[in-house]
């Protein structure tokens, strides 16, 4: 017996420390779902916060990204570095990554014997508009098993590209408000004949979409021109018109064409773009705040109202500021934002310790 | 003992799959630099290919990355996203991510009393200057460690942003040939009275840059006023003036400004503007080259000019083609394909069968 404790004693170190020379970046996991009636792989990307020790638990927004085989790694390094630092131009959130099993099937809205636009000698889509149990899956199985395993703050994004894109329009339609807000990267709007233009043709006349953000990209496929077609252009160009004159209630929205990104490479600048455009009111400036910390409640205030959702600053943010003002000499701004970390984060020890040396601070000046 | 054996073959399993669940980009290593007496971390990205059983193995781009702690998961993910599939815009690259000790110290080209721009209350860079010992540790330590511990195929890229783009333009400047391409990212040229731009004023007129490439990037500080000076923004316009008249010989360059992105935003979308620049002639038009196989020969041959090395198709490429053509029953440009792979890449068995298979095809027809 000492033998084996001597052994674990000697190797559980060294397991340790293999997966501490690894750089991660997340963690993947499954659950059987009964909608799809199979196991689902997804990828879970915790921001840096998140396990902090110094700063009390707190509850991040989730960004629900499809193809997560193609896109984890690269929108989670945009989502790292957006979110980095005080000058945050975004919050930092969870990545919630789904990854493929039967992708066409699962990211189509109806059965469509259509051809593939870029080929239609052959028929591709022998299995589609599987759409329906994917958002069940969604909405009933993955959106509850995050909920009730990590701190989800109860703002969540969607993002998709191509069929990804056109699944992204077709919940936005229908399922309005199982996302707050929603980036949709040159979607596949040309499927079954447009069924989803002539679905937003109608519903943008009447729904009120509560305050959504939605950011629309679109590719040039003009360095590609073999795989240049009008079908999935005009489907696009449709969904923007449809924007510009019906002007859906309570949506906010952009589109942007992206002259040099063809439809393979125009996630990475979309994406980017989409976040902040969703958070453009995130931005702090800084400096100023330091003589004015109430500008910080203030933009986070314009961040409320623009997104719908109440986002506070996060702790990490707040004792930065708080630190940054110590530093010139701002006590009395420091004490503000440590009040505030305080208030917002009141399990908090290090906003309590932090707020009760920056007070010594004052009353000895 | 047995009890033992039991144990490990009940644990190491265990260990395995707890790595097996971490979603893994990299590696962390350290080496002892003399030239710096210090101990130095680096952390490294491999391309999906490097590993790969079905590939023969092959050698690689490197990027040398500069303040790696907070740029390695977005750089990373851009490349990988880049170099991916048969549309890649780059290759598939090494990515050596260097971590910092004394940031203001390793990224400065000389000892500058002078304060900071942005604050000029304050003496900032107490130690400055160590640049010389910097590139020493670069070009004799860490240069020479990667190239013998990993396939590496002799072109080299800098990345570098703000003093780390001050120190890619040393480098540039002082010892040209020390990497291919250099992305230069709102470098701090305000540095030391624009020692850089004056060094560049002088060496624009003589030195021949052997087809080195560089890319320019300037943040727009117009979103941080606070920030706001004239100092650096005056440097990066001088530096592009510079460009523009003394037109340096054999110089590839290209200068942009971005009007929406601040000194903390600009890396990633300059970094994958960077290497999209770089790598201008890398895209494939693979439809048709599915009819003409010789134009992947012409792409790479343009490339290889217009870096001045000698590129080549990876062998996945080759093989993506080689299927796609049978697919398209095009079984002569298979035949082609494969037949390149296996002469660039005369130790995969996979291009030998492959080709072998295509042409007992081809005899069939």
């Amino acid at each position: 017996m000492k033998r084996i404790l001597f052994l674990l004693f000697v190797l559980l170190p060294y397991a340790n420390s293999f997966c501490q020379d690894s750089i991660v970046i997340g963690s993947k996991h499954h659950i059987f779902s009964k909608a799809l009636n199979e196991e689902r792989n997804f990828w879970i990307y915790l921001p840096p916060d998140y396990n902090s020790k110094k700063f009390a638990p707190a509850k991040y927004p989730v960004v629900y990204l499809l193809d997560a085989e193609s896109n984890f790694h690269s929108f989670t390094g945009l989502q790292q570095s957006l979110a980095k630092g005080p000058y945050a131009m975004t919050p930092q959130m969870i990545v919630v990554g789904i990854c493929n099993t039967n992708r066409t099937l699962d990211l189509t809205p109806t059965e469509s014997n259509r051809v593939a636009f870029y080929d239609k000698s052959k028929k591709f889509f022998k299995q589609s508009g599987g759409n329906k149990n994917f958002i069940t899956f969604l909405v009933k199985e993955l959106r509850p098993y995050i909920d009730s395993n990590y701190r989800t703050s109860g703002y969540n994004i969607l993002n998709g590209h191509s069929f990804g894109g056109l699944t992204a329009t077709n919940i936005l339609l229908h399922n309005t408000k199982l996302f707050n807000s929603y980036v949709i990267i040159d979607p596949s709007l040309w499927w079954d004949e447009e069924i989803m233009i002539k679905k937003a043709d109608s519903i943008f006349n009447t729904k009120d979409f509560e305050q959504r953000s939605i950011y629309v990209a679109m590719a040039n496929k003009i360095s590609i021109p073999q795989d240049t077609t009008t079908d999935m252009a005009r489907g696009i160009r449709k969904f923007e018109k449809l924007l510009k004159e019906k002007k859906p209630k309570n949506l906010r929205w952009n589109f942007k064409f992206y002259e040099n990104e063809d439809h393979g490479t125009i996630p990475i600048p979309a994406e980017y773009d989409g976040l902040r455009f969703i958070f453009k009111e995130h931005l702090v400036q800084v400096k100023e705040a330091v003589h004015n910390p109430g500008l910080v409640s203030q933009q986070y205030a314009k961040l409320s109202k623009e997104t719908g959702f109440s986002f506070l600053p996060s702790e990490s943010f707040l004792d930065w500021m708080g630190n940054f003002c110590l530093e010139r000499d701002q006590v009395n701004s420091a004490v503000t934002f440590f009040q505030l970390a305080k208030t917002y984060y009141p399990n908090s020890k290090n906003a309590y310790l932090s707020l009760e040396k920056a007070q010594l601070k004052l009353e000895k000046k």
